[in-house]
């Protein structure tokens, strides 16, 4: 036995979720039509909406409604400051923790030419054509390159500071990377080997 | 910074599912959106024609798009037998390990006093008139009574036990509640006292 085809069918869609498999959809789609069916109408309208109309911002790639996204219009962001991520949730983590006030540019993915994705594909012509042809106040004196600390985001980071270092305004752009490091709260005995020997070797006068 | 208003209402309805905090529907929008849009697409379509259209099967009160769910209309099902569960998800446990070929008969729920949940809102009555009136085929001779081991559960199974005792052919249904005990790989040390208590009172002759 199982369950009617649009129930099977609902569980299979659910799946599409990550971290959802077979146990969690079934409980998710029962739980939908047993407990919460206003819910579930309004998951599915906010998801087709979301859908429909969310595009990227034409300016930093990350999502957006409109044209032009909420922070890159925003008269208070500091527009000399560029911090490179690689996803709208690295703007939100960077945003709520580190008081930094300039703009972003999301590469939506890292460098991985096994699966075929290119400087073309995270969109990075634009963007050092944005750092050569900026001018007054739109021009960016501070890249922060914020890719994860990961094999390809360091890549993809390397790339970058090599392409912005060829530009013929490069010595008007100053380009930092995040620091590595033992995490805060963390314990020595307990922090990876590559992590403590970035952190020994990247130690700070104090 | 938050997203863009149609992200945050995606956000906020994703909460809605069971498990899935603030973190987590970050994760799933932001998935969705960047990653899968056709399986967003896909989730929204078949979450709506759920919703829209699985209603309640007339004889056992399983999810069910027809009037009549498959395991009712089963001619290779026992009629004879009935099986009393709380939820859909039961029956297909049942259904999946034990070898039951009878009928079911799903309460959506228990006796919940304090929640204003009372035999009505299970369809008891409906439950007690049927066995009283089936007739030739359909005469219910064996009734298994699976709601969860739990108080409310418990309190709920008796409450129908009682009640089958009551009726008029009350001789001719045989009544039986599913045993408590130890788990199949259990250790004796880890159970707790009440299971312990109740699979050492169960004792069966060997």
């Amino acid at each position: 036995m199982t369950f009617s085809p649009l129930i099977e069918e609902l569980i299979d869609a659910l799946r599409c979720l990550p971290g959802v498999g077979r146990k969690s959809a079934q409980r998710m789609a029962l739980h939908l039509l047993e407990r919460d069916r206003q819910g579930g109408t309004n998951l599915s309208q906010a998801l087709q909406e979301a859908l429909d109309r969310v595009g990227r911002c034409q300016s930093c790639r990350n999502h957006s409604e409109s044209d032009t996204c909420s922070t890159c219009v925003n008269p208070r962001r500091d527009r000399h400051k560029l911090c490179i991520v690689e996803t709208p949730a690295d703007v939100l983590a960077i945003d709520q923790s580190t008081g930094y006030d300039g703009l972003y540019y999301v590469l939506m993915g890292h460098l991985s030419p096994l699966d075929g994705i290119g400087p073309e594909a995270l969109g990075l012509p634009a963007l050092f054509a944005r750092l050569q042809e900026s001018l007054g106040d739109d021009v960016v004196q501070e890249v922060i390159i914020a890719t994860n600390p990961t094999v390809e985001g360091e890549a993809t980071a390397h790339f970058i500071h090599e392409h912005i270092k060829s530009l013929a305004n490069s010595a008007q752009i100053s380009v930092s990377r995040i620091a590595n490091g033992v995490p805060i709260g963390g314990e020595l005995e307990y922090v990876d080997g590559g992590t403590l020997a970035h952190a020994f070797a990247g130690r700070k006068a104090w």
